[in-house]
């Protein structure tokens, strides 16, 4: 898997501009809970995943977090290269849920290439607008859908992603997910344990009732 | 005031370019309340202040609101042609605040350009960065701040728009801001009032201490 198949307006740049990133690409492995970027870093530059997992999250002041998206394979990573764009007054930061491979273009490289050809400008647009879209989806369930429903939301997609439905993880980090508390998580997975839709066991919680988490997610 | 010199790129459109925009700008006057744009109306173009108060907004299912972001003289709304973006999936209702004088550009002719020219796809890219720097702000200010800091920070913006201190303003239209309900935001002014920070009476509420709103938002 070359990034020349992945980085996908590669046919629409000139023999110059692929020579460019090609020279400057870097390859890179990091291990899983490792911090790719936040706002103290230098300028990290674009990145593409080869294979893996990460995770966009903001931070408050006092420590707390919430998920923003996570990007997997061939996915493109923005933000980790904000400082290309000077309107961007926000701070994520991305780390990796999984090891991951993943290619990084410098920024200036990228933004130099941007500056002078529309279909890389209008590439980036378009992913830009897709994690717009994200963050908007992410407010939508913020503001009108209660905490019930997102930590179902939540349960769901962890078990498709990781394609089982015995998830190894913790209560905290649910809550670094949404943006709660481990307290409140941890007493809205006994009432779902309760109402017989999980199993909950050291660091396990095992999904019993998908239909039923199914049908509270949509209520 | 022209478009000419409103419009950040027009120097760095060539003649033909200049001309398609210049034959298919189309200028609007719309009264306050006027509903310029939402989900089911056909891609409006992008707009441009000339002058007047345009507010962004989404919208639950049960009809509650959340001011994303406002528009004043000279700003470019980017959503009411999102059409013009395939990755946007998401609704963004506009309506006017203020009697508003606008100039719009069809989105076709405004996505032919962009996708030829990177100066303007690159502006483009500029605005939604800034977009998106508003809502990540607002979506900071809905996870880690409570609601008495986000009430006293919009009666203070609102003076700010407005230059006064006494705002006409009901409690439901502040609520439809916020995302909050009518109920909750008229507990919360009478509260402001027994501390002496505001004045309320029919249909108006005045601020009398406006450093004690800046103490409550920064706190």
């Amino acid at each position: 898997m070359d990034f020349q198949n992945i980085f996908p307006v590669w046919n629409k740049l000139n023999t110059h501009q692929k020579n460019r990133i090609l020279g400057s690409l870097i390859t890179r492995k990091v291990k899983k809970g490792t911090l790719i970027h936040n706002g103290n870093m230098n300028c990290t530059g674009l990145l593409l995943v080869k294979s893996g997992q990460l995770r966009a999250y903001i931070l408050s002041d006092k420590g707390r977090e919430i998920t923003i998206y996570r990007l997997f394979d061939m996915d493109m990573c923005l933000f980790s290269a904000s400082c290309m764009l000077r309107s961007i007054q926000f701070e994520i930061t991305i780390e990796a849920e999984k090891d991951t491979e993943l290619w990084i273009i410098p920024a200036e490289i990228y933004k130099s290439i941007m500056e002078e050809s529309a279909p890389v400008a209008n590439y980036t647009n378009e992913l830009m607008a897709t994690r717009f879209s994200d963050v908007m989806w992410l407010m939508e369930q913020i503001m009108w859908k209660s905490l019930d429903k997102r930590v179902a939301a939540f349960l769901l997609e962890e078990a498709s992603i990781e394609g089982t439905n015995k998830l190894r993880i913790t209560h905290e980090t649910i809550a670094n997910h949404l943006g709660s508390h481990r307290e409140v998580i941890t007493r809205m997975l006994r009432y779902f344990q309760s109402e017989e839709m999980i199993r909950l066991s050291r660091g396990t919680i095992h999904i019993l009732d998908v239909k039923k988490l199914e049908r509270l997610q949509n209520a």
